[in-house]
């Protein structure tokens, strides 16, 4: 494959800055680099108090264990999402109900919320989609009516804003009680594996360094609040290795170069392919909502249906060039199927037989980028969706 | 301080190994030096297969997760240990059986146990304290006996082994069903935070991949074993990123290296105080019984009572040297504390009180190393039990 659908970026300033950490004598979690990936990310963001972790999924655990949930708690997500956003509640006992995605855009449809509220619902999990905000007016809305917890899956979402209807522009992560990011090496701030808590709700900020740090008082013990640290609650070890925190610090400051380059990218992409796919062969562009802005996490197309998709990933094969499809529904899931009781989620099935993910990534270059451009063109210009529907399976859709 | 308790050591080739990692386009988990630890670990001790993991806290995780903890089941292991041994499985609703100490060891009273089994019990974990084995035979005969899993909880034991009544030696982590590792900056072979799940009985082997990649089939997709991977179990994000493997790695290649180090500090310890301390003294040192053998994780010594304990790491902090205690009792903890139902653990409660440890680290110069012993020689050499149990808490002892 000569064009791969990632390839993980290092701005240079990596092992200067994990060295540096071996050198202080502490290279276990929260050291020097941990606190001020911690700091940086806080004041650049406006979140109450950041505490990264191993991975968002563990983020999305410490929320689970921090708002208390309890076998037989509801809470409330996208079915079109990663498995971690479930599997963190699943882990404390939860049943998970699953709402379905919006017509225009994968993330969930904020006006079918109300309706899958029950008294047992305790959160609501908005997943920011390509690091495109949910409507976060409506979804707090809900919260305050039904006195639920929202934690914002920001899992996509660094350097992402919604603008509320009171006109102040806001940094995902920083509007729901709490909120979890990734830095996996397919994101656009990375360190391999990776992630991070942002505690919106300070109420939770002490119970958190506590489940962090594995069910100890350890943190207050080194700030002096405390005369000897011991085991006062659950907790894990979410904490992850300074020499991560070194990596990922050395990303954090350069996010706005990263951020530029990967606008630029997208842009391309959009203003190549606007007005001609989206008019011409009815494949949905990327929609980003006026209360939201776009952090040029992911470039998608919609096909029209699955052969589409598939005959679209074999054209770009054929050139060398990896494109990936996202997401399988959750409730269609061979874990949940079964459990499953809702409704069917049209949607959100859609989205997992028809969405494809192009090449991405800080190092594409131009050439590489045009390339993916004009075989993407190609395709669409040969491809007929009415000839297609009317051959079968296995004949050659080509004119 | 001068003498620092612990100073993480860097072998030399961990960035080398790290920006090999990146150049490879993959560095989230599963990744190249993910695979090349495991394999090498594997070979070198014997176990079954090996997953490495964020942490020794998620490799326990994992193995309560493997052996489907469910509420109200008992787990036994010692109260002289750390947090995550219980947390591990409390965060699967199990109850906590707590097991006294050795007299002669802080590892747990083998001959205790029996008595702690109940139909609801599930597993023993027993702590290879300071990397001195327990007696395993014991272990898996009571495991054999009631049905019992055995998880070794090998955090600290790494390159150690236990020689059993066949006469057959194994490494620590290869004789329960399951074993967690810990590379800990602490540890012997480190990378910051980390750990490794060695999953000896192999009926775990294709679960655990699936828990470790967030209860996906993934592991099976990449070696085409299904076609295409999705949600089909509960999991997290166990697995670390490929640049603390890479680290790691060039770590575990040079273990014999490190060991080899560590035991000659560790002997010069021993030497120097053995005759001295223990016979004039009342010292306990460290005792590694015939079946097992000594990784030289750490050298402690055991005071007569807490007051000694007090005496004697001020002494040594007042020559610039960091000497620590150890575990505080976990059924003596404040989360513990009021559901714990078990007998008074006098021996566990004994070592929380009068266990220091010295510094013990590969960079620990030779000079270094003579200051500390002779900082405790002389320590010894004018404190005087006697003579301190007669005074007031206030008064000076030193003759």
């Amino acid at each position: 494959m000569k064009i791969p659908f990632n390839k993980p970026y290092m701005t240079g300033k990596e092992a200067h800055y994990m060295y540096d950490a071996v050198h202080t004598g502490k290279i276990s979690g929260n050291g020097k680099y941990t606190k001020k990936c911690q700091k940086y990310l806080k004041e650049l963001f406006g979140f109450g108090k950041c505490l990264l972790t191993t991975s968002c999924t563990d983020a999305l655990e410490m929320a689970a264990i921090l708002i208390d949930i309890k076998p037989g708690d509801e809470v409330i997500m996208p079915s079109y999402t990663f498995v971690s956003t479930s599997n963190a509640f699943i882990l404390r006992g939860a049943k998970i109900i699953f709402a379905d995605s919006r017509k225009d855009h994968p993330g969930m449809d904020e006006d079918s919320l109300e309706d899958l509220i029950t008294e047992r619902t305790k959160a609501i999990v908005p997943v920011h989609y390509a690091g495109v905000a949910c409507h976060m007016d409506k979804i707090m809305d809900l919260a305050d009516r039904y006195n639920l917890f929202v934690i914002e899956d920001a899992a996509q979402a660094i350097d992402s804003y919604y603008t509320g209807r009171n006109g102040i522009k806001k940094a995902l992560g920083s509007i729901g009680h709490l909120a979890a990011f990734s830095f996996h090496e397919t994101k656009n701030i990375i360190s391999g594996e990776g992630g991070m808590l942002a505690i919106n709700d300070l109420h939770f900020a002490e119970r958190a360094e506590i489940i962090w740090e594995k069910g100890t008082n350890r943190s207050a013990f080194f700030r002096g609040e405390v005369d000897k640290y011991g085991w006062v609650d659950i907790g894990s070890s979410f904490l992850p290795s300074d020499i991560i925190a070194a990596f990922l610090y050395a990303q954090v400051e350069n996010i706005e170069n990263i951020q530029c380059k990967r606008k630029e990218l997208w842009n391309n992409y959009n203003n190549s392919f606007c007005g001609i796919l989206d008019k011409v062969n009815k494949v949905q562009l990327p929609f980003v909502p006026e209360y939201a802005s776009n952090n040029a996490h992911m470039y998608y197309l919609i096909c029209s249906n699955a052969r589409e998709r598939e005959k679209l990933i074999d054209h770009l094969k054929t050139d060398g060039i990896l494109a990936v499809f996202h997401y399988l529904s959750l409730h269609k899931s061979k874990f949940y199927e079964d459990k499953y009781e809702g409704e069917k989620l049209e949607v959100s099935e859609s989205y997992s037989d028809y969405l494809v993910r192009l090449p991405l990534f800080y190092e594409l270059t131009e050439m590489e980028q045009d390339k993916i451009i004009k075989s993407v063109l190609e395709f669409y210009n040969t491809y007929s969706i009415e000839e297609d529907n009317t051959h079968s399976l296995r004949r050659k859709v080509y004119k």
